[in-house]
């Protein structure tokens, strides 16, 4: 029952919370299940908007980016496991992101009324960005967040949906890693929250072991297993990004399985908290 | 000198103008060109804002989406000279024109400052669409422009750059065609001018006959030209725009030839105003 | 689940709404219940407001007010069954509604945070009012209301809670029917609903019939059933106000029964209305 | 005339003044001479306001309490000649200090338009509050002040009229002694000015002599008096609230004797101050 | 007393009120008295604005202008009574008015606080002029009041003093007659009051009786005592102008004896009203 | 070309730049020349504006002055060739500075639109001056420049025209010198640039040859010339304002040759940077 829900929404009115979706969520679903998985997606952003927080969307597109590429015949090169992205790549990787990955997320969002507007990094300049590794092409380190314009889009209570494409000061655009720009806008965003919608259940202390899921981890042991190699390849963005984003202002990250219905409000409003939460553990201010 | 422009400056201080831009004006021409082009027109559409106006950029992509359909091997039945629209068609034109044209052409602005954003008609329910005619699948009838999302932008002195989908509440897209769109945005947005940057140096009385351009015309008398069939196809729907953009509050509107260096602002500040000007002729309050 | 009420949170956001509570409602019930009742009427306000809502709560008394002029040993004479009301009944009156109930209700909906502020229509003169019947004493009759406080108290997202004492320009204070009051202050405020807390299950076209409660009506049929007498005398205060504010721009009003626990929610979030509602039946703009 | 006032006028516009009133000015006097005495208070408060100060009016109401307990044949137990308050007993006090107190304050003040408005330490939580000492039951010791409230009402001209009862979280209401109440009222506010206006002509050097009125003292000064015993015990209340403010940026405070008529104007707008004035005397920034 | 005068304070708190002073009040005093007369004058206007009225001061300035022209040998000429104005004689004008008259009226309501700010027709485009005649030179006729610039001082409290010099639109500067232009100037911003500060006692029905002195009259009756021709010649322009305010919106115009010591106070903040005044007798809306 | 200009506009937009106009640029050319030079700094200054600068004009108006103290058989003193202003000359220098120099300014600039207004150093007290030296008299030292006015008028795009007589608190006005006080309110508005236009070329490092000219200095350098002599009387208080206004926030600034048609737009908007800029040499923060 809604009653249940009103202590949470007492408590995080006002609040903004970045949530990184896409990409591995979806991935070898059918297009059926994941058009139904945006759709109670989109309910649950248009809800929390609703009860007065304020939702940024920050969303990725590997597989489709992938997909795309090997209609139109372009092979890549990968070094240590990344794409190397030439001109003809990044264009193509900024036309799935900005062009389909985003309008479908704002389009869901938008079947709930004129609550969605699709933002690229290059907009306004909202991510400034560099070469990461000049053999990797253009693949983009984050310079700079400057988070004005998203700013105005939330005081208009609008919900931004943002496919990282940064660019330097001569427009040359970079293709940049959604899990590392998502804990760079909330940082810059001062968030409350940070959540990573995925296709795992969570952090486990040990991969192999489903029993070693960790429910909540202060950022210090965070960062140590960080160092100390413990963690999948995969997870290393997303869990760089949530120690980075803690480090830097935001209350809690989260790293949630985005495959069960619903996940986002659950962990939102009610006590039945799922996946892994990362707090600061007292260390900052 | 920079003191010749000041009347005109004065005189379109704070008015909106929408520049219709893309598609022909580039067709043909060197990738370098096109590029030096677009340098060119966004030095313009800067200045325009500099000095006070506010500008707002619609723009198409007709041969770009040609060219990647073509790359996908996705071959189009025509019908009346319009490509039929099936969903995947639809998908391939919304990716181009939302993550390829549009991010160009922010881009190019952007060079300048914080000063451009990118806009799909489907943001904050933009533009609202109907399909035009079953037949030619997922082509859109604009039934409604929303302007509220470009007057926050507009008043924040950023530069809309807007790609022409629109939707519907189910949140279907269309394909809008951009002339049409551009004198639709122009007239909700009760904008000063209307102008139309094309591959031609403006309308003529006699199609055959370059001596028979047309410089300044009353909008009844376009009117009259429209339906007395004397106009070739691809001018109808800006013809058509600029008629009902003028009988819909656009003081006035113009067909310009976007090849010419600088051509908006030798329009806007000089007396050496080029191509076809349509005025109200009186007709309306 | 809290994903159900989406439409609904959706479709009243911003909505101002006016709640008549108390009186009759708890009446014969034991302070322990009463005070739990209040407790979840109070959550109820709170969520709507939490939700977008703009909560507005009228109450009335009558039984504490009986029961103090009984502790102070005041009688009343009756006349039409109304209590005719001297310069101490008045007293014993204000100070009840405005010092007792009204700070009883303020102080449960202040548990969830600094929400609530109770006004008296003294208050910057919100209900102005002049004599009902001479032979009354100072029992009022609304001659304006004056919605300016409210407003200001709404825009801050404030929760008022309204003791329906009005004054005249000399300062004489009059006790005004609260349900009255309540469809005045709703049509003051062009609420887009009027909610009667009652303890009955709504209206019934046979009083003595249970199976004949109406679930909806036109405000033309229910006008011409105050009309033709056959409505019960402690219904009418409430009938006449609902008609009169839908006649004068509220969207609906509703007669609940504010005995079940969080009636409030179940008939604006769900699709589980319950009670009479009142629309406007296409008479009015 | 007028223009002897022009210097205070200028010297005051903008400022807030606290002025406690109540209880002991109008003890023993006739209805009809507290009517009278209340009258000419509130044109003081009204001209303050039209002169573009912004007054609060805080108030208490002992006098009134104890009629209406003995009305109701309560008996009160004293510790230390402190009413202990049981919960039957707060229930009236809160009853007739904001049912009734308050409101011939606001009436008074509003017969000259709409400008007051009746405020209890409970309303969005002014006032928050905790037990001063268990033996005493519901007398409450003042935790903060939040004025956002008066802040809010101040910024639409309005005059806040507050009757001191408190709160802690779980909404139990407290009674606050108002003179103290008055004080951190002030300093929260930062007023300018914090006036007492009481039923004896200021402070005495030697409380048996009226030759030893003070007129002007020291905080300082002040303060060694409260330690070393020599005010009298209804003093000191106001003695500690005017030592706090003072010492918690209010610039000065004023015990008058509010049975003169019109004290408030003479203090303020003339040369003839009255009373006793407490500087901070150079001891504070 | 203060409190005499405030049922007229509330009553005219944030109404503007156009005072017409200079000239003729101070023809044939003393420099010493003249200064005093203006520190007084000063005085009342400060009051005013302290009690939140809105004062606006307009001036002329034909006596000061005179002399200068006499110390600069520049001799006129004179048709019907009016002074030719030709370049020269401008010149002279315009830099006594605005350059000494305003100059000094500013600096005496300066002493008082920052204040005042000197305004002439000229700025802002305020006061647009043709030629009155052309037999006249550069006398003007009001085309045009735009009380923006006076809209903003007002808007932040400040009083404006004005120049009553006009423009057309080549810059050409023109003097105006002081009357006149209060009287436009009061009609433009929709003053309560336009008031005239004269030598004279008020209008008298028979100019040579002083027992004729008109204290009310209506505006129908006024007008056509300007018709029949009963006026003296100098109070023609007052008014004209006060028939013209009162029929543009003005509440009321009055003619009072500036010789007095605090004549406008007296006007309005007591019932001993002083002068002529001309009401609209209940003909306009 | 208008798109030369354009990254000099996008820089200086939004900036405050004082300009010293008047007096010496115009001496001893004739009545139609100083009137076109007036037109083309208009044009200057209303493009300025135009393009989003902030400008003010800052004037003096020795010659004027002297002219009409001729005029008027007024014979002045002179201590160290300095004017010794008597009350009878301050009448004059302020009538001559306020009510014909700054209206010419005014109106040459309004001719274009309502963008100007004349200021006095009187007005809402904006220059607080004392004397300078008891043996000149009425010649002023300014203590305080309040920008508050400047900074509304500019907030509304108007261009402020300052004729700089200041006040004491009594009221008593001061003749301030226009280079000193355009340094002092440049400082005090924090101002992106100083422009002084004079009638020499700019500053030579031998005063006697031409080729000395200097066409960049720092702040430091310039100091150590003002204190070794090496410059000739007039610029002194040029100079030494351009010292005082760098060492106190403002970015440059510059003395150019005001004869030269648009000198001050080649100055700001072109790589044709004419006459001395004065820069802070890395000095201050």
């Amino acid at each position: 029952m809604l009653i249940e829900a009103l202590p949470y929404i007492t408590r995080f009115r006002d609040t903004t919370v970045v949530i990184k979706y896409g990409g591995n969520v979806l991935s070898g679903v059918s297009a059926a299940d994941e058009s139904e998985a945006l759709r109670l997606f989109a309910e649950d952003v248009v809800l929390m908007r609703q009860v007065g927080m304020k939702p940024v969307v920050v969303h990725g597109g590997g597989p489709q980016i992938g997909e795309m590429l090997t209609k139109l015949n372009i092979t890549s090169e990968f070094r240590n496991g990344l794409r190397v992205t030439d001109a003809e790549t990044l264009d193509v990787a900024r036309m799935v992101l900005v062009g389909r990955v985003n309008r479908d997320i704002v389009s869901a969002i938008n079947t709930h009324g004129a609550l969605a507007v699709g933002v690229s990094g290059e907009d306004a300049r909202l991510i400034r960005a560099t070469t990461l590794d000049p053999e990797l092409g253009f693949v983009g380190h984050i310079t700079e967040v400057d988070p004005t314009l998203l700013h105005r889009l939330l005081a208009e209570e609008l919900i931004p949906v943002i496919a990282t494409i940064g660019t330097d000061d001569q427009g040359q655009a970079y293709n940049i890693n959604a899990d590392t720009a998502a804990g760079a806008i909330a940082a810059a965003l001062h968030a409350e929250k940070l959540v990573y919608l995925t296709n795992i259940e969570g952090l486990r202390r040990d991969v192999a072991d489903p029993a070693s899921l960790i429910s909540t981890i202060e950022v210090q042991e965070l960062a140590a297993m960080l160092e100390d190699g413990s963690l999948e390849g995969g997870m290393i963005p997303k869990v760089e990004s949530c120690v980075h984003a803690v480090r830097n202002g935001v209350a809690k990250a989260h790293i949630l399985d985005g495959r069960a219905p619903h996940a986002l409000l659950l962990e939102i409003f009610t006590t039945r908290g799922i996946g892994t939460q990362v707090t600061n553990g007292g260390e900052f201010e």
